[in-house]
């Protein structure tokens, strides 16, 4: 998605440690039309494929996912990253690892909000090292569900895990791969 | 918003503690096409007021918020809970009791991302008891933006927050009031 890889350019900026910071228009500030636009191309890219639920984990990944959901006319479901006090007690779990906030938590979806009839999509903002995604893929395994694939706004190429899941077998559209990264350039891949 | 009301009486349930459970549209699952609804309202009620940025709290405020986003074609921000690795060393917070967890939060916006040219649109899911809308409005007041109003799926009107805004001259427009809930029945204001 040749307007992202531009919008990154032109707002996102490197941070130590491999970050890439898009908070301007993609995290917390969001270019509203844009998300839209997003969520059309992810739309258009899993078109024909039945989706039937977009699965997300909060917070980032929200905006977009529901942006997907709009676009497909289906619902989308968010992973909570802890049990609340609201949650259903019948959930689905999984640890994840966050390399950024170096912690695990863990993530849960009520039982009633995916179901081993659903065609799902998992969609997110980021996929760098895959912890999050392999941690929703659990849960739509646990549910019996089936994964369509992955839709991700920004893929960090250079850490793997997206080809690591290709590999695999799995289908992962990211509208935009950072192949090599410094605080100078951005070099991504071409698609 | 009539049809608001209906979702809430066919799929909502009140839970102890005075907790309405809508996690099957509008929190945890969100019926995409529904929640675009909503934000279409929210533009219509806002209509000509020049909003120039929506602004919520993570995550449950954050579907809705850019659905408004989308609908106002303004960007939307979602201040975060903790100040997190990524998060701009300059930021506005404020602190925030929350009863559904029974703790203190700060949240957290990006000088970035409102300034005081902004006039801004206050969007979440439920007003409560109110400590929400009041944090994120004391971080309009210390960037030195305008506070337009505030647009709520669902305000609890027995608890009485809502309208002591009113009282205090900002306007508040909710697209549901439920002014009475016991497990048997849902009251709703007439508006």
């Amino acid at each position: 998605m040749k307007a992202l890889e531009e919008k990154i350019l032109s707002e996102g900026t490197v941070l130590p440690g491999n970050v890439l910071k898009v908070g301007s228009f993609l995290n917390q500030q969001m270019d509203s039309d844009f998300i839209m636009e997003i969520g059309r191309e992810i739309a258009r890219l899993y078109a024909g494929e039945n989706v039937t639920r977009v699965l997300t984990v909060e917070s980032s990944g929200i905006a977009i996912a529901v942006a997907a959901g709009i676009a497909l006319h289906v619902p989308c479901v968010f992973a909570k990253k802890h049990r609340s006090a609201n949650m259903p007690k019948e959930v689905y779990t999984a640890s994840v690892y966050s390399y950024t906030h170096k912690e695990t938590y863990e993530i849960a979806v009520a039982k009633d909000y995916v179901g081993e009839n659903d065609r799902v999509l998992i969609v997110d903002d980021f996929l760098a090292n895959g912890n999050a995604v392999r941690g929703l893929m659990r849960i739509i395994e646990n549910a019996g569900a089936k994964l369509v694939g992955c839709a991700i706004a920004i893929e960090k190429g250079f850490q793997g895990a997206g080809d690591k899941l290709r590999a695999e077998g799995i289908r992962v559209e990211s509208l935009a791969i950072v192949d090599a990264m410094t605080d100078e350039s951005l070099v991504f891949r071409a698609q």
